[in-house]
């Protein structure tokens, strides 16, 4: 059965961007803290063809994930991160380089139409129709395994108000930020209810696993 | 070595208390939801006089934190709570009842000069000083145990700040208030570091311990 599950990292106090974001920051003042604990493990230094990391629960975390995912859904920012800038560049090819770490088939919404883009083994298709039409030729594409939602929090809260999410992969790093994007910015409180599944940790981060209760 | 801990429940967004609070819901909208994790517990009905409840991982943290506590610090309103009101009654007898649950010397913060008062096994002593004057006084008479900041969020901020807490045990309940008073609002995000040492967690909370880094 595939579980679709939107993984993101929180600050502790709810942020999952600082305030101000600019080309050159965009996870705004302080940000970069929250992504510490991933920068450290072994598998993100594999990914970018260094050696070394830790080998600690981040890194089995990270593994266990990757290899349970059949699909990706992210947003346009994700995508186009810091090369492709803000502006909705319809050409550029992200910021992933010539091989992303997916393998699998990915789809970006956005609201430009293009053709599809293959960089290594990863299939990047555009999606123009919201996140349910994203969602489900995911579904369609993951071939068992799971649907993991990249985020950003816009589209991760998008697919959670759709009823569209089973689980919440939170990565809780040991920081405020004080201000920025907040994770939980459009829910209705009222509407969303959760049961804790795992909490792990490491000394830098602490991973929640929440299944979304209907 | 005496450890000072402060404990507190927040929600998944940062709140320590909804919207709105009155003197009927001093926690504000939703705030109840905060503690369903605390009540369904057989330690707290126990406390009350009740049978039953839940020997879960939630249960087993509440009993090993009053086992280890040899000391609390709380705010006026955390003494006061719903019977005392806001208006820091300076004879009010708080909301404990006649056995309250420390049995360990208490020192409430307060502005209002009052002489001790003793409640079943449990000595209130209240202190004008400031939350330092509080803090070396629980100390002083924890025996080598730890000093328990019970809350609310505001002199678990002051003590932060003046760095006299040792480590941070969030219990964090699986849902959103959206709006209210924020765990973190008065702390400066840059000078506060933790490291996670302990996640636990039952269906309805995730139970997470900080050390704070200096």
């Amino acid at each position: 059965m595939t579980t679709t599950v939107f993984e993101i990292t929180v600050s502790l106090d709810g942020y999952v961007a600082g305030p101000d974001p600019t080309l050159d920051a965009p996870l705004g003042a302080g940000g970069e803290r929250l992504h510490e604990w991933a920068v450290g493990t072994a598998y993100w230094r594999e990914q970018h063809g260094l050696e070394g990391g830790e080998r600690n629960a981040d890194d089995e975390l990270v593994r266990a994930q990757v290899d349970s995912t059949g699909a990706v859904v992210m947003g346009r920012r994700m995508f186009s991160g810091g090369s492709g800038g803000w502006d909705d560049d319809p050409v550029a090819n992200g910021w992933w380089g010539d091989e992303p770490p997916f393998g699998v088939p990915v789809f970006v919404l956005t609201h430009h139409r293009r053709p599809p883009l293959v960089l290594g083994r990863t299939t990047f298709t555009f999606v123009t129709d919201g996140v349910a039409d994203a969602h489900a030729r995911a579904l369609a594409a993951a071939d068992g395994r799971n649907v993991h939602v990249a985020g950003g929090a816009e589209i991760g809260q998008q697919l959670l108000e759709a009823g569209l999410v089973d689980e919440l992969q939170l990565h809780v790093a040991p920081t405020l930020l004080g201000d920025g994007t907040r994770l939980f910015e459009r829910i209705d409180p009222a509407r969303l209810r959760l049961e804790p599944i795992r909490a792990l940790h490491s000394p830098l981060a602490t991973h929640v696993r929440y299944r979304v209760l209907r």
